[in-house]
């Protein structure tokens, strides 16, 4: 008997015919004596097509609005997963956002969770309902409704069950687990038993799709036991664990890549002090997350200034950065949007050397030029032209010995 | 300046096209300097969907959940509706039924509003937003969603308005007003200028799809001043008043019909006392609304009892009609879904006889057999064949002298 908290994505949830699949799934585990909480997705597609309703309407929706529509989409999951767990005669209850007391901050449509009150899922818990909750939303301290940002259900999975102090939190998802690279990508990918959240944590940041970035932050800082598996099948998926868990892995445990970024370089920026600052604080303002930042010194106490920033953002990062280039006098502002971000991760990188130079090797081997480099403790990244980034993986992932026997 | 409570209904929300016309036309009130509260139905065809979408589930979906997914149809404009304003540069915020403090009882899918806290709106107001509000839904005293019942976003704005002591509380829906017949049916139907509560009561009651009732009981009780006009065009309405208001009015102000009631008829049951207790109690505790009721005596002892229910509850009344018969002895349980009752209303009544007669003779000149009869002080109703509905009313129509000139 333990307390499980699972999660279904979109594709687990996109029809009442799967939907009834999930609610068989978790009747089996509910019979077995476990307590259950159950998070759900919108339908896959749904969320997508309420952004298009927004957009009919408005240019830019009014993003406290676009919360109270976005929300529609896992109220609904929440619901008909209920009453169908009702007409297979399980005691099941559906908690939306506000009623699971997920307190959020205020920043709609990417709001972070900042208290979980308990009381009400506990009190289900004991009258041993299963608890349906409707995941990615919450309410900030007013009441409002907000949500938690592309893939924040996981996030809501993992804060609940970390709530909840629950034995384990199983993610199920329309993959069977976290692979060594984009198993589409790259056909030799294998599946990881095992993988520490710090490498899951930069292999999400570094394009990895399976798990919002967010619940990875959320299962490392409390502890939370996480199971990433498929819905549409039995097979063992991958489990998060704390720490170094296996002595023996290869030094890289995962190949990801990431097209989702664009490139600005400010050209010929004047290299005194403060400039960066005033380069990047109103890209700040405008909420624009930078993720690589490079400067090349030049002669003549001019520098050549580069950094990324998310797609679809690029169109407002490349305006506000020509604004500041005039006041900086920088002589030309540059964007590409035809880049991909190649990373490989892992935490026996901390021990072993040369992995930067074997990565740069091989990459130099395929005749792949390399733009930008990042590095982090597990991680390193490099910027290429973005018609090359499978070829990149494909040959990183036999380089770093990953690919299947 | 007035404080003005609109609702529009699904027809004039159906799609993002007409929700941006109604955005102008509640920015023109806005204009002239009064408060707007804005009460919306979700769009046209939406919460059948979900209906459908339930049944897809269950049978007999869950009604609590089953509030939580028809709760997604008014949260959906809504929240649509307000970012359009604010794309039009108009302060809004969207309420759902619980931010807006609408307190029903637990009774899901048809709750009744016991309160409305309207701290919230009145703040909004002061800041000069206008408030949108999501009709149909509430939440009951334990922060469960709750719904109206179906047409409940009318008496979810009546409600609103009294509670805010609002100036008028203007219906926009999909026909321009309250008129003698169904235009559909009776094409010499005319449009009232104004009609009082109590007529609008038993005309609702009596078939009349303008208003839900409770939102005429509202109305009434709080003395709201209810305005019912088409969302498509600028005519004149039709105006809710109390009390007798056009001293030359005609005795009948509407012909109204139902299709939407079923027949039932217990045979030879024992007349003795408390009979009918025994068979209505069961009805009442399946929550089934028994309208008219006929007792017809019978020689030895025995009697005939036929009574009306709604026809979605046809079959559970039928079922729990045949266990009473078998327990009190009654001979036979016979049902008849083929009928329609056809009803005048008219507040001149109260002071003018013989309209049952002219209604019963005008009926059997057209060969329409009659079935049972109830009158109210303002309204006789006849149960008729269902296919004779239409040519009872034309023929009431013009025996009440209501054809238009």
């Amino acid at each position: 008997m333990a307390l499980i908290v699972q999660k279904f994505g979109g594709t687990s949830v996109a029809n009442t015919k799967r939907i009834q699949n999930v609610a068989k799934r978790i009747a089996k585990d509910f019979d077995q004596g476990n307590d259950m909480v159950v998070i759900l997705s919108a339908m896959a597609g749904v969320t997508d097509n309420l952004i298009g309703l927004a957009n009919q309407v408005a240019e830019a929706p009014d993003r406290r609005e676009l919360d109270v529509l976005l929300a529609t989409g896992e109220q609904t999951t929440a619901a008909l997963l209920a009453m169908t767990l009702k007409t297979m005669k399980y005691p099941a209850t559906s908690l939306l956002g506000f009623q699971a007391e997920v307190v959020t901050d205020c920043n709609y449509c990417n709001a972070r969770i900042v208290d979980i009150g308990t009381d009400r899922i506990k009190e289900l818990l004991e009258k041993r309902n299963i608890v349906v909750v409707a995941g990615f939303q919450g309410r900030d301290s007013e009441g409002n409704i907000t949500t938690l940002g592309r893939g924040g259900s996981d996030t809501s999975a993992v804060a609940i069950a970390a709530a909840l102090r629950a034995n384990r939190c199983e993610i199920y998802t329309d993959v069977d687990g976290v692979y060594t690279a984009d198993p589409n990508v790259c056909s030799k990918a294998r599946k990881l038993k095992n993988i520490s959240c710090e490498e899951m944590l930069e292999m999400a940041s570094a394009g990895a799709k399976v798990l919002h970035i967010r619940s990875v932050e959320f299962a490392l800082k409390h502890n939370v036991l996480v199971y990433v598996r498929s819905s549409f099948n039995e097979e063992e998926g991958t489990m998060l664990v704390n720490g170094d868990h296996d002595m023996e892995r290869p030094v890289v445990s995962g190949v990801t890549y990431n097209k989702n970024e664009a490139r600005i370089t400010l050209k010929k920026v004047p290299d005194q002090p403060g400039i960066a600052a005033k380069i990047f604080s109103p890209i700040a303002e405008a909420k624009i997350n930078v993720d690589m930042i490079i400067q090349n010194t030049r002669a003549g106490g001019q520098t050549d200034l580069t950094f990324t920033v998310p797609k679809p953002d690029f169109k407002d990062a490349l305006e506000i950065g020509r604004k500041v280039a005039e006041e900086i006098g920088a002589e030309e502002v540059m964007g590409d949007e035809n880049i991909a971000k190649v990373s490989v991760t892992g935490i026996g990188m901390k021990s072993h050397s040369g992995v930067a130079t074997k990565m740069f090797s091989t990459l130099a081997s395929e005749n792949i030029n390399i733009m930008m480099i990042s590095t982090s403790e597990i991680r390193i990244s490099c910027v290429v032209e973005e018609k090359k980034a499978e070829l990149a993986v494909r040959s990183l992932h036999t380089a770093f010995g990953l690919d299947e026997e």
